[in-house]
């Protein structure tokens, strides 16, 4: 039987998605509650593999049980058998065939910035802290920019393991808000696929928009020319969490 | 000189407010902190002595010191003495007869309660956790019930020592929101003042009318007859936050 798990997890603690040895990662934990629950040795497929400090709102993943067992009460049997910062939401089951990376059909994550000259104690763990202020309109004049497919080798880790480095962008949204604890700035990107780093690589370039640092000149050469010279530095991990993982319509349910 | 500090605090590691002997409170660590930078023994006096495990968004403070010092660097002086789980968001001179406690005119707390089957890693330490789905309508139209001016001894700890137990209470609003971490009600509570555990006395109060367990007119009658049996149980602090202290309007900056 194919289950297919919803996850949330504050990525702090965790040495990020996948099984290392002796470190503590999602995909580890998960995968000792579940050989714990059906008795053997089984595989957690993630839809995305998140580095370490990267948070999830909506991670998906799917496994192979040899039990049958009522979602609910797997769901239930997990979270009894993991820590708090991490949580399975929903689960139900699938088809044989669902696999939650590859059939997914894009994912969307959010970069969250607050943006004032002290840390708020509420924001500590899940947002990058920026003292200066941020010109907020620049930073959203130039987000058409990045949209459509494009290669984004500059934005990635050199290392990535992929046959092609094209990926389409379908969303990157800058929207502030003001609140109690403070500005928050958040940016919401959403492609059929991401590489490795890239959306911490189109933060961090959208940041030096938002110092004064970067012109849309030269943001427009960094996506089309492909020159990693021109990019902005990576912004930290904690700032970054997974927020949605799309598939078509009928693997639902 | 007087100094005014605004602050933000996550409750979760303090012992409260009240300075207390070998345990870590805010107070406690404010008075360390401002020790050191005034190369004196000093008093720090806050709005509201918040119990431990309750966190500030919004917690007011005053401080009389013999130096004079630019508010923004005391702010910074401070910020850098504390850990980060406490924060001076605001700072500035204040005149000499302005009192953090007595010259505030009321304050503002939220009681936040996350409502699904599981605890999001991401509201755990600030919102109670609910498992069952609480009838949020039930709760939003018994909320005028607690309007205006009473005396809330049932809604309080019985060795409060104070002059009078009637409070005017200006504002109950039960607001409900869906965000991808989940559903998050928020019990938005102002008043003149609030006795020892009179928020998560209404807010417990609340739970129960939510779960179905009290009708309207029990709690009318608690309200108006002080019966503490009447009441629900105290909510646990970790839900509560002290948004906003008032004061009149010449008295800030």
């Amino acid at each position: 039987m194919n289950y297919r798990l919803t996850l949330q997890y504050d990525g702090t603690d965790f040495h990020g998605w996948q099984v290392q040895n002796d470190l503590r990662t999602v995909q580890g934990e998960l995968t000792r509650a579940l050989s714990l629950i059906d008795g053997s040795s089984i595989v957690v497929h993630g839809a995305g593999r998140t580095d370490a400090g990267v948070h999830a709102e909506g991670q998906e993943a799917n496994v192979h049980l040899r039990r049958e067992i009522d979602p609910m009460r797997l769901r239930a049997a997990i979270n009894g058998n993991v820590a708090r910062d991490l949580r399975v939401i929903g689960a139900e089951s699938v088809p044989d065939d669902f696999h939650a990376r590859f059939s997914a059909r894009g994912k969307t994550y959010c970069y969250r910035i607050f943006n004032s000259h002290f840390v708020s104690p509420f924001w500590l763990r899940f947002a990058h802290h920026e003292r200066r202020e941020l010109n907020v309109s620049a930073m959203q004049q130039i987000a058409p920019l990045f949209l459509g497919a494009h290669d984004w080798t500059a934005f990635s880790c050199a290392r990535t393991d992929v046959s092609t480095r094209v990926r389409n962008l379908t969303q990157l949204e800058v929207t502030e808000q003001w609140s109690s604890r403070g500005k928050l700035i958040e940016i919401t990107v959403s492609a059929d696929g991401f590489l490795r780093y890239m959306v911490r690589s189109i933060a961090g370039t959208l940041l030096a928009v938002g110092r004064g640092q970067m012109d849309e000149h030269t943001v427009a050469r960094a996506i089309t020319g492909g020159d990693r010279t021109l990019i902005g530095p990576t912004a930290p991990p904690h700032g970054l969490t997974l927020m949605q993982v799309h598939y078509n319509a009928e693997i639902r349910g």
